[in-house]
Order: C-alpha cells, then sequence, then structure tokens
C-alpha cells in the first residue's frame, strides 16, 4: 500500500533496515556519541543553534511538554484547524490558564491577531501551528516571529509537526524558542519518535514553573540532554538508530535545498490539479508545501473514493475531524516524486470520471 | 556487545528484523486488528481480562499515567529503591497528595506496611514495585494484593517493568487495577513501547480525577483502545509489529511455563553464585527472579570490572543511583541462557581471580 496521508509514510527501505539495529546500552558512550551525530544534524535542518532534545512519544507530548512546562501565567493559542486546538486542549487538560485565537476554517493566523492578543500583556507563552494536519494551512510564522520579538518574555513554540524537513522553518532567525517536529512525517522515519529544538530562554521559563510532571519535564530532558547526551527515561533506541542515518541522507545525498525544491514543485502541481477539478481548502498564499486539504466542491462520496484507491494500492486521507467527507486530502512529502504523485492523480481522475 | 544489564536487552535477530516492517495507516482496519492481536496476546501473559493498553514511552510514562489519572485524594507509594522513589517524584511533580513508604535498602514492601497505611482511609490508590531495578527486590504482590482487597476503593497499581514475562504475575487474582511493563526487558523488544492493563475500577476512577493532562491521558487511551483498537496519538507501529510477533513467539513455542522455568532456573544458579563469593542484595525470600544486585562486599572497583568486561563483548550494570559502586547488577532476563549467563560468571571469576 503506497501511503499518500499526512502520516505515518513510506518509508525507505533502507531506513527501515536501520530500525532493525541491534541494541546497546542507554548509559553508555556509543548512546551519547549518537545522540551528539543526532543532534549535530537536526540543527542543520532546524536551522538552529539552540539544545536538541528527542521524546519517545508522538509529536503531541513534545507540544503537552512545551506548553504546560512553560507557561507561568498565560498562554495564548492560535489554531488553524484540529491540531491547533489540541494545543488548547492540552492547556485546559493541565489546569493552565489558556485562551484560544481560532481563525476561519482555511483562513491563517495572521501577525495582526498575534499582536492584539500579545498587546494585552496577559500572555507569556503562545503556540502556533506551522502547517495545520487538518486544513493543510501553513502560517507565516516568519511574520509572526517579527511580532513576538518585540515581546522579549513571551516563549515561542511552534508546531512544525507536518512540515519539518519539506520546508525551510529558519528556527533561530524566526525567533522560535520551542520548534516541534515528529519523525513520521516530511522526516521520513515511522512513528514513534519527535524532537525539538529548545532556546535557554525556553529552559529558563521552565526553571519557574511548578507542576511541570515527569515524562514531560522539559527542564529534565533538557539538562540531561545537554550535560550528558542522554535522557532520563530509556528512549527508542531504534529510531535515533534510523533517524541519525536518514538525517544523513537527507543533508548529504538530496540536500536541504533539492529536498524543500521538490517538495515545493509537488505542492505547486498539486494545487494546480486541486483548483482544476476542486478547490484547495486553504487560502490562496497559505496554502502547505508538503500535504494539501482538496475541498469537495463536486460532493463526491469520498469513502467510496477512499476504498476504491486502496483497491489499487493507494491510501489517502478523509478530512480531519468536522471537516471529514467535507475535504480529503493528499500528502506529498519524505521520498513522494512528482511521477508518484501524477499517477495517483490520474487514477483518482479516472475513478471519478473527471475532465 | 552482550547486555547483562537490566534493559534493554539483546533482542532477537527474527523480532529485530520486525522492527523493519514497512508502515501502514494508523487510522486503518489493519492498525485496529494488530492492536487486537497484540491485546489477546498482552491478556495471557498478563494474566487477565482487562483492558490492554500500549503506549508510546518508557514504562515512566505509564506509571505517571496512572498515578496522575488515578488519584482522586491521595496516594501512598511503597518504595524498594530508585524506581518506587520514581513514583512519588511523579506524584509530587503533578501536584498530588501522595506520601511514600520506604522499605530499608534490600528489604521488600510487607503486607503489614501496607495495610497499616491503608487503614487510615488516607488513600485512594498506592503503588507497589513489583520487581525493583535498582535492589533487585521482588516484592510479595499477591500477598500484598490480599491486604488491598480489603479496601475496595484503593487503586492498586504495580511497576512490573523489570518482570512481566520473565516470572508468572497473576493480575487478575492479585486484584492488580493497573500492572505495567515495558518493552526492552524480559518481554524481549527494544525500547519505546509500554504495556498496561486496566481495570475498569481504575477507568472510572480516572473519570472522577481533574487535570490528567492529554497524551497520558487514562480516561481518552482506555476509551479508543477499547472502542476502536487504536489511540489518540499515532503509537510506534514498528514497536506493535515486533510486539505481536515476540508475543506469539513467548506464548507459543516457548510457552510461560518454560519460560518462567528458564528464569528460575537462571536466577537460582545467578544467586548461589553471588553468595558464594559476594552477597545478594536482596533480602532471602525476596530475590527477583530477573535480575540480581550484587552487594560489593569485596570492595572490588566495579567501575574497572565493567570496562574489563566491556572489552571481552559483555555490558553488566553498576549500581544504580545511591549504590553506585557499592552494588552492581546482572540481568539473566528475556533469551538468556543459562549458558551464557556461566560464561559471564566465568569470565567475572577469571578478571577477579575468585576462587
Amino acid at each position: 500500500m503506497k501511503l499518500h496521508i499526512p502520516g505515518p509514510v513510506d518509508v525507505a527501505p533502507d531506513v527501515l533496515e536501520k530500525m532493525a539495529t541491534p541494541m546497546i546500552g542507554h548509559r553508555t558512550k556509543e548512546i551519547s556519541n549518537l545522540q551528539k551525530s543526532i543532534s549535530e544534524k537536526v540543527k542543520k535542518l532546524f536551522f538552529t543553534n539552540n539544545q536538541i532534545i528527542l521524546s519517545t512519544s508522538s509529536g503531541s507530548g513534545l507540544m503537552e511538554m512545551a506548553i504546560r512546562s512553560c507557561t507561568k501565567n498565560a498562554a495564548a493559542v492560535f489554531s488553524v484547524g484540529s491540531f491547533g486546538d489540541r494545543w488548547y486542549k492540552m492547556g485546559k487538560a493541565n489546569g493552565l490558564n489558556v485562551d484560544v485565537f481560532r481563525a476561519e476554517p482555511g483562513k491563517p493566523t495572521t501577525p495582526e491577531i498575534v499582536e492584539e492578543a500579545l498587546k494585552t500583556g496577559k500572555y507569556d507563552l503562545i503556540t502556533v501551528t506551522h502547517n495545520e494536519t487538518s486544513t493543510a494551512v501553513m502560517n507565516p510564522v516568519d511574520k509572526i516571529g517579527e511580532v513576538v520579538k518585540k515581546y522579549p518574555d513571551v516563549v515561542f513554540c511552534i508546531d512544525a509537526v507536518s512540515s519539518m524537513g519539506g520546508v525551510k522553518i529558519d528556527t533561530d532567525n524566526w525567533g522560535i524558542d520551542i520548534c516541534i517536529t515528529s519523525t513520521q512525517k516530511c522526516v521520513g522515519l515511522p512513528p514513534g519518535l519527535s524532537i525539538a529544538s529548545v532556546s535557554e530562554k525556553a529552559y529558563n521559563r521552565a526553571n519557574e514553573v511548578k507542576n511541570r510532571g515527569l515524562y514531560f519535564d522539559l527542564v529534565e530532558v533538557y539538562k540531561m540532554a545537554a550535560e550528558k547526551n542522554q535522557y532520563p527515561s530509556t528512549p527508542s533506541i531504534s529510531h535515533m538508530f534510523a533517524l541519525d542515518y536518514q538525517l544523513s541522507k537527507i543533508l548529504d545525498k538530496e540536500g536541504l535545498e533539492n529536498r524543500f525544491a521538490r517538495h515545493h514543485e509537488l505542492a505547486v502541481y498539486m494545487r494546480e490539479w486541486t483548483n482544476k477539478y476542486f478547490k484547495v481548502f486553504a487560502e490562496p498564499g497559505y496554502e502547505s508545501q508538503t500535504l494539501t486539504t482538496i475541498e469537495n466542491t463536486r460532493g463526491i462520496d469520498v469513502g467510496k473514493l477512499i476504498k476504491e484507491l486502496e483497491k489499487e494500492g493507494h491510501l489517502i486521507g478523509n478530512g480531519y475531524g468536522d471537516l471529514k467527507d467535507k475535504t480529503f486530502r493528499i500528502a506529498h512529502m519524505n521520498e513522494r516524486t512528482l511521477d508518484e504523485l501524477k499517477e495517483l492523480l490520474c487514477l483518482i481522475e479516472q475513478k471519478l470520471d473527471l475532465k
């Protein structure tokens, strides 16, 4: 089955093979060297000099770590869909003082709405989704970052789960304090590990916050990663082996610029195709570079289409949450090539008799 | 390198291979069937009819889920070492009302101390370590369970991280509400996934507790596992493939009785050897069946011994936390055979010139 869902993605056979590497101890020099090697490469992928941490959890785990460990007074969550809302739920589920600012469906979080919220002086942490996996809206985090820089006490957290590795995210220049991604999307590994860069500012903030919990305590995880290149709990060593290998492939074999250009080419093709037959759900100018949410303007039976494509060996995604059947989703991330994408779209044209 | 540390353990090559299984979607029938298959097998391993949940985290993650989600008024933590203490730290780090009852080093948690605490009527949750990975004390959870049964409002949580799969744990007969293990010990997988059985009583309790967080919210995880055989967040699918395969090996190929008998044989041999040259740290009658903590009665240079054994391709564990250098640890779990254990002990005799 070819996976066109926005994660888990198809993993290259040589990367999968690394998941089967024999075990090593989690308190050895060997594992510290592995963590060091991963860190150096992740820094290049993230365009950051901040501390890199790994978490044996999905991306949601690190999102919860960020908002819980670093909100001292109040957090503002800017949401453009289900995964933005998830950050709000996390805040609430941890008893935090948190407000949510939702954009209209398909619309982005604008620098203006962020500025308006920050002006109140109420918030010391904000969360923004870089690439919303439900609506496939990509937010202008660079421009939002310019606003946030005017408020030096605000910890700036970004969910880049479904975009990191497919589009350039200039973490340090954009002023991102905590940038989070997960392995099963554009990074091209199986699910089970997530990655974040964490600024000293975020770390210092966490030191002032109580009730941070233990497994997702940013202070303990950051400290042990920084001092020993190890983790308080045993990490998923298999994922670490595969990640180290895959990062080399991304950085040295394909090269970041080529990787981003390939993703861009696919996104543009996908967008044109979508607007020819349906409509891109995201507002023009804010379309994701790694997946497309297609507005079901033709009123097709999405469930039926998914089933028929499955029979042919292709899995695409239905709309997420409220957007089920009203939209459907096609990811164009990780190793996907233009030819493979064209093949899928051709098949959809046939199944739906599109002309 | 042969791993004699108490996890991660050496993983059989055919099990490792399953970690490289190609990806499938996390919202498909295929994954639900995989979860169902794992559940049925885990129930046999755990001797339980309770709901089985998996967590993409180390065992600590599920321990935190248990104590945080199910403590309504106050929790009593019974500790016989560092991992018992960890449960207390988790309670504190989540702002819970929690007391710790520590046994003397090497001594067990007795049914009497548990009864004394429960008599106060103060606690609605208790945690007991079945097999303490630092001191290698194995607690009489069966007898403790008899006491707990007299207090039907108490949620009974067990850390079986380093014993499940190596010794029979009669979850339902012992009245355990939440029984937790991790994959990288006696279950014989790489680290990165943990497993728990959860009673309806524990689930009902969690529904009454506020601020359970999101990633480790027992209610959401239990509900989705029970209703859909899926998880709120994307799980480590690679571990699930390997776990399903390895559980079949344990249940059908070796058989539980044989597996427990093999672990018992190794434990007895290890104990006799230890008491011949050193001293088993655990009080007689409470020795672990899966690892041995050796009291350094000869004042040997533990760090030097570990290094010398490493050169020969064997990794053993130093004492944990405060017990570093005062003890050292040898695990005899998962696939380990008596011949392999003898080979290691012979090597130690040579290195230390033991007679």
